[in-house]
Formats: structure tokens, C-alpha cells, sequence
């Protein structure tokens, strides 16, 4: 009996597979629906440096008690920004079919799969039957178009079912989705409302509205006018890559020999640099890269791998939240006695340029972690990740570092949050919840973290020794008057002398020694 | 400036996010890549009930430090069976073409996605730039084919580079295949090995042959003849099934009526639940199920799965590790002093069905666990999954389980062993490594966890009771001679009374003490 193959679309597959992009019950259903649409409005501000206006609504059609497995309702949601728009003729495609997407690139966003907002919307339809509508417009004097479609889930193409064609005559731009889809609300409301918080934090430009089914009102007014600066595209580091890769760049390129080839398609090769890289790898300069043997090919891409004299990754391209910001946000958030912030330069891992910032916070409002997990608030590209935490890299990290070497133990009421960002975050499924231990990253995010130890340590030794200064301090001002009195006494005069001056002294030692530790 | 769009072959997403994948650094990519192969040997040996015979062997081609990161080699890998072999015509598509399977249908198996050993050649293509070979016979009369190919991962097709046709008078049946890949071997040489030896447990028929690059060599012999019954394709069950699904159903019928409709498509439906049913969704018995519309579909899907009457899931598609395999397994692997099996009935989440059994093992060679962290040893329709505990259903559970309601708790030296098996795992990750926390599946796995704590319970209160009692004898062996000696002494007596009848009188009783509480 032999076997019968059979071959499925993309979307037939992540339909079939809802739990690989996140979708794996009612719950994180309505929750990945909802974040999928924010990602995708806040990459098109960005893009467009557009600051943000995000209005959310969640309403629910049809309540259902499902018993112990938590209720499940129809709900409605409406989504509107004010960033790019999508053109009229671009619209089926970029929502009615997966593995399509304008993030296909090496510039950093949030998108990255081609897969997320359509999942959302395929998701609500297998679940309701019901069309959804995109109304959009690109601005200016284009009108606004309003799509209703469903996914033709076993071809993977959209299926239009109505068209129609808007007058814009105020130059409206934005985007406008409606969909029916079912989730557990109930138990989503939380974790959706710290998503939006924690996105604020990462996006302090954007101003968010949201209404959620029960009618309560969350705002989350913009804290800055200043936009990021637009992710920019980039080409690829040479450290890392693949003779697959290498090898579409070298059928692909117009140049005709390797010293141009290397300085056009990768970032930090100039032509000193690829003299000497060429002379490294054995290979003759005049070679025209599309003349490359499989072996050749094979030796200029271990060369490239070996090769250690390459620049650090332009991080230009890259929009980290910014040390600043993150610590404005552990503040807001936590409201710490104690917190430090650490920015990584540029790394690059498989030629995609990364970095990693950190924040360690410690005592005020913190508790301590009676579990001895310390609790970690992870950013990728700005995505606050708030699930799966138990594989995502950050947490193996930082349970690798050994906080005895800082003065520290996991037990202390400390925080840490973190945030990668990169041209292409290494996420472990496509619900975008877990970054992958990829051995560059884990070796910045170590070194990130034992820096902000270090601070940690420091603050806490001196905080020790304050302690113990004022303790001393404490015996001092206790005893002196007595002993000052009982020497007046004994020495047969009236006067006890002053002491003050005495303890200031000591005062002043210790306020040497902090001010010391601090340097 | 308007976004550009941009579509993605099935195989160039895969390659492009390999993280999905599970090869997310050079030792899981290795891990990955023989873990996969290994899996569809399996599979095929299950289907055509073949006592599978498995050789695989990895050399190492090349070495490379590459310092903090770990090393990196260049790896050959060959691996052979006796399974069922695979018609010439299909082994280019069934090798080269991702989301290309024998195995998307309703049908127990360890490969899902089409994905997995397509995965491991493309990485290893990629990587090293070598071809890869396939040789294959389907037996008898059939002669051997050799193909040497690669993926063309940009469009999703094979490339055939060579194709070879081979005598074959034995009438070999088999498929061997022989890739070139990179891999940090040192770092999975290990958990490999793990693999291997859990994978023997859940497969206790096969033979498998395995030699490692340092020319080590492990050999797992059959402890049974006996194969496991083939997989059998199911319908699906009528609960939890989604509106489009019904609806595929429906378009596709040949029948012509509702109850015919429900009966032909759908286990566990019979003309006289199925008229209960439509009596139930308030639908007319005579209606064309072509002819349901919208809202029809709705209310029918809304129905079926708020029906109570259905029975649970017939589980003869099914092939659990079974109670005593998994007791063998623990025993061999652990040497507890006692260990506990439950095995739950079948149950079904969408319309899958699916079947959880656990082992709980206590003391003997386990050791206490310091970290509070009950170790897990899970299997997936008999797939070992040794990473990403974290994000597993069965961590959830296992850590939502009251142990102290047993008399236990979570640092005692107990491990516990875990497999689900279903007509489709909800798997987190192509890289098949975490089953996601449906509500189905999350409460039978409760169920089963606390069955097995009850058992648990009753033992450590037997041993308690047990010490109590030898502790008490303890002291009427020490006490009783003296007190019968002195008592014949003050009695003016010579001849001491035989004090045995008396002791074993209390050894009575506490043997009838545990096996009442046997009962």
C-alpha cells in the first residue's frame, strides 16, 4: 500500500497548525488577534513617521459558558489608525493571503512573518463564518476603498465579496479593520491590557485608545512628539552567512569581480577591507563572483566566518527602546529604590545586526521573588512579550548569571527588563513569544545583564556600608554625651565640652567612603 | 512611498526562519536534523508494520573552533531502514518540496507538518552547499533508485542532480539517505543519546544501530516482536469542530441529507444521535447539506458543540506507549522505589481525538529535587520532547498540582513521566518540541497527575504508617524480654514466658493495617 502525498497551502497549514503562530486556545486567540493588529499599525507609523492614533474597540456579540474550560464569546473588533494606508490594489493580497508581506526585509519592525494579522483574520473566520472589512486609504487625494473579504483558506487567496469606492474629501489616511472572531475575554483582559501598557513604554509617541467589551475606557496618551527615526534597510553583515545565502547574492549581484561585490552587497566591507579578506581567503581579486565553483563559494563563505578584522554592525538600521526610556518605563512600572540601565553596542549574529539593552531594578515597590525567579519584562523589537517566558533566551539567561558574585541572590526583590531589537529577531515560533538562544545573543545578553549586576552590586555594598556607618553613627551618638558627661564629671568640671564636632567627623569619613565607592 | 509587497515560497520561510523549525543554534540544528530522520524511519516502519531496523551513523568531515560559541563541525550523516520505501516518482517531491506529506490526515503519527526532514536537507544544503542522496526501494520486484538532489528553497522544488537506477535481485525494501550538514556535536552528542534511548522505550520493536562521530557505538535491541496495531485513519469526532471545517465537510458530502451527512462524516454518530442532534439544533432532517447556509452552518457547528450526548472519542486509531511500557521505561531508566501508571479514557479537543497517560516515580535512585522542580520525562504520540519544557502543557499542570494534598511535595525525590498521543498534537513549534495548553488537554492531564499523586499518597501514608509501626515494635522487641524477665524475677518465677505470640500479635496488626489501606 503506498503512501499518498498530498501538498497544502501556507495558510491551509497555519489554519491546520494554529497552534505554531500563537493560537493555541480561546485566550491567546483574542489576545494574539488584538496584538497582531496593533504591530501591524504601529510598524506602518513608523515607517511613515507618523505619531500614532490607535483606536481599539472590542465588543462582544454573543456570551457562551463553556464550563470549566472558561467561557468563550463571539466578539467584534474594530481597529483604526492613522498611519499609511495600503493602496486599493495591494489590499487582497496583504490581508487574504499568507507568506506575503511588505517586512520581507532586512529592516527592523515588529512584522516579520507575513503570517500574524492574517492569522487574526483567518482565525475569527473559521470560527464565525464571517467576512471581514479593511477600509483604507494612502491619503491626500486617493479615496477611501472598503473591502469585504473572507480567505480562501485551502488556496491560499483572498475572496472578494464586496467593493466599494469611498469620496475622501478630507484626504482621510489610515487604516480601518472590522472582524468578527471568537476568544475567551474573560481571561484575555489582563494580559491584553498589559500588552498595551508595555507597548506605550516601547512607543511613548503613540497615542492609544482602547474600549473593551465590559465598556471600560484605557488611554494611553503620548509622552513624546518625537518619532524614532524610520527603520532603514540594510544589507547584511558578512559575519554569519551561509554559502546559500552567500551564494544568492553572488548569482543576483551586477558586479563583475569579488573586491566590488563584497564592498556593494555587505555592510562594513571596504576595499581595504576586502583586499584583505580576499588575501585571508586565498581567492584571486579579478574572480567574477558569478564564476564562483561550489568550492570556492564554500571557502569565501568559512573565510567571511573566520574573519575577524570586520567593523561591529552599522546600527543605524537599528531603533533600540533606548536606556532612557527603558528606565522611564521600570520607574513608571515598578517604582524602584534602585535601578541602572545598560545598552550593548551593535552585535550581529547570521549577518543580522542586533542589540541588546537591559534595566535592573531593585527594592522600593518590588517584592521579593519567593518562587527565586527573578521576574523579567521582555521587549523584541518593541514587542512586549508577555508569554512563554520559560523558553525564550533572556530567561536562560538570567538564570545562568550567578547573582552571588554581585551581592545578590535571586530571592531579592529585583527586576529586570530587557529588550533585543534587530533586523531580524530570531523568534522561536510564529507567535512571536520566545527568542531563541542563538549563541551571540545569549553571549550580549549575558554580558548585558553582568554589567547591570555589577551596578547592583555596587549599589548594594554601598548601601552596606551606609548601613554600617550609621549604625556606627548610632553607638557614637549614643555613648559620646554619656562618656563626654562622665569625664566632665570625673575631671571635676561643670562644662561637658561639645561633641558635636566629633561626630561630624565621623559623618564626614563616611560620606568620604561612599563618594569613594561611587567613582 | 508606498510599501512594496513581497510573496514567500512554504520553503524559503522555513529557511529564512529556521528558529521555527527548532534549528535554532548549531547544537539543536543537529539534534533536529537526526531527530527528524529518525522519526520518519519510525512512522514508516508503524504504517507498513515493519520491525524497523535503523542504522545511522554521523562522521565528522570537518572541525572548526569557533571559541565561546561552541564549536561548529561539518557532519555526514547516514541513516538507513527496512521501513516501507517510497515510489520513485514521489521521492523528489517527497524530499525536496515542503508542505508536501503522506501524513496530513486524521491519522496518529509522529510527523505533522511536512515540514521536519525537509528542514535537516535544506539546512544542511544551505550550509555546506553539498547535495544530498536518497536511495530507495519499495521491495519485491521494484528496482532501487538514487537520487541526488537539492531544493531550489527560493521556488519550493526539487533540483535533481543525478538519478541512478540500481539492481535489486534481494528485493530490498528501505530508505537510505546520505546528507552533509553542520552541527555542534559536542554539545548534542548527549542529548542525542537521550533520544535515542527514550525513543527506544516508546518503540520497543525497533533495532536500532547508531555510531557517533568519535566511533562510539550504541545498539538498542527489540524487547518485543510485537508490532503496534498500524495507524488507522479516523473521521473526526463531532465536538469542537469550527465552522469552516463544517463547512469543507458539508461542500464536500456526497450525501444528501442531514442525518446520512452527520453519519457518513463523523465518528460517534449513529442515525439515533444523529437525530437527537438535529432535534437539538432545531434543523430539519430532510435538509441538503450543499444547500446549509451561513447561519445554518453556524447554529449546526454552535450545537454540536454545546451536545452533550455524544460518546467520548473512539480511541482504536490511537496507539498509546501503554501503562506497562511506560512502567518498564521509568523502572529501567530511574529505578524509583515505587512508581504508579494511569492511563486516562480518550477524550477529544476540535474534533481530535486524544489520550494522556502518566507515571509518577518515588524514591530508590531518584534523587530530591533542590530545585523544587519535579523533572518530567514527556512524550508526544511517542516522540521524546527533551527541550522547551518551560513552554510545555505538562509543566503547566505538573506545577499546578497541589502535591501537599498527597503528602507530598516538590522537592521530594519523584519524577514523572508524561504521554499524549493524538490524531494531531497541538504542537507550539514546527520544531515539535511543546504541546500547547489546550483546555482539553491540560484538564485530562490534571486528572491523570492527581490520580497518580492519590497513588503517591497512599504509599508515602502506608510507609509513614508502616515506619510508625516498626517503630513501635522497635520498642516492644527492646522493652518486652526485660519486662518479662524482671515481671518472673518479682513473681519469684525461673522459667521466662515465651514473649513471640505477643510481638508477633503487634506485627499482625500492622500488616493488616497496610493492606487495608491496600483496598
Amino acid at each position: 500500500m503506498p503512501e499518498e502525498f498530498e501538498e497544502l497551502s501556507p495558510s491551509e497549514f497555519f489554519w491546520r497548525h494554529k497552534d505554531l503562530a500563537g493560537f493555541t486556545n480561546p485566550m491567546r486567540a483574542i489576545y494574539g488577534t488584538i496584538r497582531e493588529l496593533v504591530e501591524n499599525s504601529l510598524d506602518a507609523a513608523e515607517v511613515h513617521e507618523i505619531p500614532l492614533k490607535l483606536h481599539l474597540k472590542v465588543t462582544r456579540l454573543e456570551e457562551e459558558q463553556k464550563g470549566e474550560e472558561g467561557r468563550e464569546e463571539t466578539l467584534h473588533l474594530h481597529i483604526e489608525d492613522n498611519a499609511g494606508g495600503i493602496s486599493r490594489e495591494k489590499i487582497p493580497n496583504a490581508f487574504g493571503r499568507v507568506l506575503v508581506s511588505s517586512k520581507y526585509r532586512l529592516r527592523q519592525s515588529r512584522g516579520l512573518f507575513g503570517l500574524g494579522g492574517k492569522m487574526a483574520l483567518i482565525y475569527g473566520q473559521s470560527m464565525t463564518h464571517e467576512p471581514f472589512t479593511i477600509r483604507s486609504s494612502v491619503g491626500k487625494r486617493n479615496p477611501i476603498v472598503e473591502y469585504t473579504m473572507m480567505v480562501d483558506i485551502e488556496k491560499n487567496t483572498p475572496r472578494i465579496l464586496k467593493r466599494r469606492r469611498l469620496q475622501n474629501p478630507g484626504g482621510w489616511r489610515g487604516t480601518v479593520i472590522d472582524l468578527t472572531t471568537r476568544g475567551d475575554w474573560a481571561h484575555a483582559k489582563q494580559k491584553v491590557v498589559e500588552y498595551l501598557t508595555n507597548t506605550a513604554i516601547a512607543a511613548p509617541y503613540a497615542s492609544i485608545f482602547f474600549e473593551d467589551p465590559d465598556g471600560a475606557q484605557y488611554k494611553f496618551e503620548p509622552v513624546t512628539t518625537d518619532m524614532p527615526k524610520p527603520p532603514t534597510e540594510t544589507r547584511p553583515h558578512p559575519s554569519g552567512l551561509d554559502v546559500e545565502s552567500l551564494k544568492r547574492l553572488a548569482t543576483a549581484t551586477k558586479t563583475t569581480n569579488l573586491p566590488t561585490f563584497l564592498c556593494r552587497q555587505f555592510q562594513r566591507i571596504g576595499p581595504v577591507t576586502a583586499k584583505k579578506l580576499l588575501q585571508f581567503a586565498g581567492m584571486h581579486p579579478r574572480k567574477d563572483p558569478h564564476k564562483l565553483t561550489r568550492e570556492e563559494l564554500i571557502q569565501l563563505t568559512n573565510s567571511m566566518n573566520s574573519f575577524t578584522d570586520f567593523k561591529a554592525p552599522e546600527a543605524s538600521c537599528l531603533s533600540p527602546v533606548g536606556a532612557k526610556q527603558l528606565e522611564a518605563g521600570i520607574k513608571n512600572q515598578l517604582k524602584p529604590a534602585f535601578v541602572t540601565t545598560v545598552a550593548r553596542k551593535p552585535a550581529a549574529y547570521s549577518g543580522f545586526p542586533f542589540i541588546v539593552e537591559a534595566g535592573l531594578a531593585y527594592g522600593g515597590e518590588i517584592q521579593p521573588n519567593a518562587s527565586g525567579k527573578i521576574p523579567i519584562i521582555r521587549f523584541a523589537n518593541k514587542i512586549p512579550l508577555l508569554f512563554d517566558e520559560g523558553s525564550d533566551v533572556t530567561r536562560k539567561v538570567v538564570d545562568a548569571v550567578n547573582w552571588r558574585l554581585y551581592r545578590a541572590d535571586t530571592t531579592m526583590p529585583v527586576a529586570i527588563v530587557t529588550s533585543i531589537v534587530s533586523t531580524r529577531i530570531p523568534f522561536r515560533s510564529a507567535g512571536k513569544e520566545m527568542v531563541a538562544d542563538r549563541p551571540e545573543i545569549e553571549r550580549e545578553l549575558l554580558n548585558c545583564l553582568r554589567e547591570c549586576a555589577r551596578q547592583l552590586g555596587r549599589y548594594l555594598s554601598r548601601r552596606q556600608r551606609a548601613a554600617y556607618d550609621r549604625k556606627r553613627l548610632d553607638v557614637f551618638e549614643k555613648f559620646l554625651p554619656k562618656l563626654a558627661e562622665f569625664s566632665t564629671r570625673l575631671a571635676g568640671k561643670s562644662k561637658v565640652p561639645n561633641i558635636n564636632p566629633l561626630l561630624k567627623a565621623v559623618t564626614r569619613y563616611q560620606e568620604e567612603e561612599s563618594s569613594e565607592e561611587e567613582s
